[in-house]
């Protein structure tokens, strides 16, 4: 199960084995079954966590009880609620497994040693948090300006391995459209 | 000009004021005029950008022409398209002054030069990369979720002040909402 990790990090990072080791002898592995929830809103998000295997959801809710989809995270990603996690306060969002999943966690205070102790892991997350910076923008972008067809047409170009693996209440919930308005576009789109 | 930003800075942050005659020491002054463009679509975003008195916006814009805003700079706060920053890339965005403004500019080379040296100022900056996120993740939110209602509502609620400061057409467009939504809502509340 560790394995899938390091391969992750010596393909994307510059830490050496030595490191790798130290970052990877902190990691709590943990399965989750299909809909099981790595975080609830009201809860503290108390851990950094990596998917080895698998496929997670960040969402949040509305009044009205419906859910609107802030990420996806799938193998060889990370995620956590960075409010809650940075200042140790209950979440607004959930967090939740797709499908069986395979996830390490790093207890806040143990990754925060690991970034005080290694600069080479420090500014690898520099550049994940840069990069969630960049494509949060460009999706803020596409939701205030993008069509339905616009949006959708976007999301198979960005996540083509997605579209099998996800129900359409979630893409749809991702997009911020309605499921009836998804089935629409689909339909035109294998009528052409 | 500078006492602003020396203000602002004792406010928010742990510098001292050597440290803060250091950062200001390297500061450029630049006034834009209303309707001036700070960083231009295509241009790469030399400088990291305080403002001291003003109003700017960022913006992109889509195939059809049209303007969609991410965001609106007030008076001490900050500002620059951070991808081309970081990565000294052609930017997709612009910025623009909405009134007369004054900035503080910082070439990268001085800016990433004072980060390295002044520990507070590093610290103090990913305080405010997080904010953003936080606050990206939140908008990102009620684009995907609320009804244009509840979208005036909200930018009502958390920037009263930029109102009387705004045209409609570019509350609309922050909001991603039509002028004629828009003018509908505003009519209606007025109603009541």
């Amino acid at each position: 199960m560790m394995d899938e990790f390091e391969i992750y990090l010596r393909a994307h990072s510059h830490l050496d084995g030595g490191n790798i080791d130290r970052i990877r002898s902190l990691a709590i592995p943990k399965a989750l079954r299909r809909n099981e929830f790595l975080l609830r809103e009201g809860e503290i998000c108390r851990y950094k966590t990596f998917v080895i295997k698998g496929l997670l959801r960040t969402f949040g809710k509305t009044a009205d009880g419906s859910e609107h989809i802030l990420q996806f995270s799938p193998e060889h990603s990370w995620t956590l609620d960075a409010e809650s996690y940075d200042r140790q306060q209950p979440s607004c969002y959930n967090i939740a497994a797709i499908e069986n999943s395979e996830v390490l966690l790093w207890p806040k205070a143990d990754f925060d040693g690991l970034l005080a102790a290694i600069p080479q892991l420090r500014s690898f997350a520099e550049q994940l948090i840069s990069r969630n910076i960049y494509s949060g923008r460009q999706r803020l972008l596409t939701a205030l300006s993008a069509t339905p067809e616009e949006k959708y047409q976007e999301f198979v170009q960005s996540f083509p391995d997605f579209l099998a693996r996800l129900p359409l209440h979630m893409i749809a919930a991702y997009l911020g459209i309605s499921l009836k308005t998804l089935t629409r576009i689909r339909q035109a789109q294998l009528r052409r």
